[in-house]
């Protein structure tokens, strides 16, 4: 992060004379914060969003994250940006329930939200997937972006303008092996996307689904790579994809999230894919 | 129900004497109980299961379902049939985990299982989908068809064979206005039922997922339908359908599903739809 | 083949007492006689056909194709069936429009129809995918498809009733690399599948599309994988595939082409997959 | 079009010095012209296409396109553009190849192409839909949009990079009644994409699919609305769709055209949709 942020001011609509919010919620070193830069950049305030402290079951920086978010922000605002990191479990209703309520009452109006939690829950075989696994990717893939639909909605309608992007993956599309909780999560994401641009797109509220269909270059998405045992070779691998440009870069994620936040009300993008140009496409036979 | 079972015996697996179980989770009126008149026609014993008494929010029938399901119990025996009625909620973990060992232990050898609960709630908004219709929606949706793969599939597995197949619909293609609970859960049963495919099929277990794009001859269709309002002009809509043939024959669908689980193992259907031929497919503009 | 055929008369509809023909376009020696041999037990007048002498691009045995498809409508015969052998270029619109006309005024009335050219063309990279081979697929994959439902629909539409049956592929749902010529053509069917049933469906024809996911035990498929260059490994190949089932037999297809015919007009199937129970479905990474 | 083209240059490769081009395919009053105007202002030196005189079958102003492209072209010029009318028919192979071949050598590097005809042939039942009509179409819709990414990227895959778009409809995803032509033919478009996709990203060349699933305000979108019979009604419709922003905006989708040529190798999308806010998604029952 270099240049200062110092744009132009993105439209406010009606009274509300506050700097527009873009809600990151999943805001993870890679794509979330890259997102929040961009919107930083376009003079958004950013409001970055992750768990706090307690049973963070899946991240080994559990008890770091918030130091670490905490600072992220703090960098934003030394370069001229508006930025509040806040501590919520997206896939819990009562704490979505409550960041937007805050956010509203007390930051400014919710002019875009990245849902940027995945579902990813590792490779499991049908016995190896609990029902408590099941559950906890559900409410990740499917309830929390329900739940953040439904508690923003009602302001962004009033207002007449919004924008809803869900990060997504190839989940959504099919189910492989070993990926039952992960793929029914995702699946319901992607359909849930389609009912809600179909109840809130003429409502002045633009819902896209993204489907990153390769690896983000990102240090979770390593963590998870490696949870799968493959540290030793781990580190060519990333080699490998950076010098051949094979990897999705988040902060190229984060202008087309801009561009589709931007596109004006007669034209729309409900779905669309992102991939590194030497990623087979997923339903390419290998 | 005229003609008596008087078929072939279905091919039992290994030292299992006892007659193959076709399993109905959702032996409603329609669609279930075909199923379970054609499976015993072949000579299986079909046990048909219904949510028993209590909150049972979405039927009106609720206080006598119980005495209905023992009566068709009762019909299928005495046409020489074997059958089982038993009161069960295919939604709640803890009553699937008991009904399949149940089953295993007391009745016979799960060969067959349809797993018919759909998950439709109704045409609601966004401010009207409440967290808890969501959720009943994703257990009967998904949870619901996760448990029953998982509860089964071990038992199957030692037998080296067994069908699972999904009573599904259109939601689960794609998700229309005012169904975001119903279209986020039949999603991910769709995916669902292919990562079950993808670990199960080598495992000589065939899923498959069917999706009934048309209006099916049903009471409780009808009941649906009714609770939207259309009342009145309900008789008349159903006879012209009747008429012209424009409707679910129950029975058709449970041929098809007999049909399928049948297919030998070197050519498995893991999707199909099956529609009237007036009806228009769900991707056609109107 | 060893039973004979004497099972039941299929229905034939309105003044003409003849019997209903089945319509084998593509009439190879793997799923197209299997259907062919399915249909005559059922007592059809299977009508199976192939391209004649002349430029046979694709085929090695073009020369002994007429002789083989003779004595294979011969063998029919012998065993109580009724069969007809003709030859026609299914891609050449002429040649269909002269086949239906043919069949209709001195066979039988057509019942049924199997059209069963694919439009594999081998894999070719962009440059060696000549426009002779781009418009060649198109003819196998599209027009021809086109050709006979163009063709043979208002005979079916005149009686009532019909069904035509294409089998198709995976190219018809994605393309992968080397596969523009067939992919196009492929996608072609799948949409043009779509269109017909929208507007035969309610005129009472019956449109499948057949989606074979998986290796055809048939030796044009062997010839196919053989002349991309796998000769030695291939009988293995072919013997291990056998040895598990793990391939897709003609008869077990044909049976599910019956099945689908069978279907009464209130449930019609207008797309389905086939596919070996080990065999990864095509939307699997691998 | 009032503003100047002064922005920046784009990035030439190699040794060429002269000005990248963008290609417009079928440069019509809407979206291809639009796609020129952004183009030319970001200092491409646009190229655009359309069929000259002769049997221009599905055109009323045949007779003056060509003056019309020609003024289009100097308006261009005038605002201190780079610009070139070409008359070529892009549904003729051996046009695409002379075309290609011309502009490489006398113009300059194709950097960007967008092929932008349509296969629309309006509504006809199967009776209607004669074998002329449908390879028309497959011309449009398949065999032109092959010819141009042959021709094209050899010299694109020398060069280690460029982009063609292709503009497409909801007739690619799925067939509807009286779109025998159309939809077999898109549906080639759209998985050809794919196959173009997967041999040629690794290659440099970055492919896209987008669905203008809506109506573009465009006067041919208009002429063809007419030519179904809703002439008088016509302008109220397209006044109140315009009056609502409930229409695709061409200089909106040449913006996105625009950034889908600008997204980086490691980041690209290769399907999307484009829809008016106010517009039902083509799946939506209505």
């Amino acid at each position: 992060m270099s240049r200062t942020f110092l744009k132009h001011n993105p439209t406010t609509s009606g009274e509300d004379k506050r700097t527009p919010v873009a809600l990151i919620i999943g805001a993870g070193a890679g794509t979330g914060q890259a997102v929040a830069v961009k919107f930083a950049s376009e003079r958004y305030h950013v409001v970055v969003v992750r768990r706090g402290k307690g049973p963070n079951r899946l991240l080994t920086d559990a008890d770091d994250s918030q130091n670490k978010l905490m600072k992220f922000a703090q960098e934003i605002k030394d370069r001229g940006g508006e930025a509040t990191a806040l501590f919520a479990d997206g896939t819990k209703v009562e704490e979505t329930v409550a960041l937007v309520k805050k956010i509203e009452g007390e930051i400014g109006p919710i002019a875009f939200i990245n849902y940027n939690i995945g579902a990813q829950v590792g490779n499991r075989t049908l016995e190896k997937t609990s029902y408590r696994i099941f559950e906890l990717a559900w409410r990740m893939g499917s309830l929390g972006a329900f739940a953040i639909a439904k508690e923003a909605a009602p302001y962004m309608i009033q207002r007449g303008g919004g924008t809803i992007v869900y990060t997504s993956s190839t989940s959504a599309y099919r189910g492989n092996p070993g990926q039952h909780a992960h793929t029914a999560a995702m699946g319901g994401r992607r359909n849930l996307c389609q009912s809600l641009s179909a109840e809130l797109n003429p409502q002045g509220i633009h819902i896209v689904h993204v489907n990153l269909d390769g690896l983000v270059r990102a240090p979770e998405t390593a963590f998870k790579l490696m949870a799968r045992g493959n540290q030793e070779g781990f580190q060519k691998f990333v080699d490998d994809r950076l010098s051949t440009e094979n990897i999705l870069e988040p902060s190229s994620i984060a202008d087309t999230y801009f561009h589709l936040h931007m596109q004006p009300k007669g034209t729309w993008t409900q779905d669309l894919d992102l991939r590194p140009w030497k990623t087979n496409a997923w339903w390419m036979s290998k």
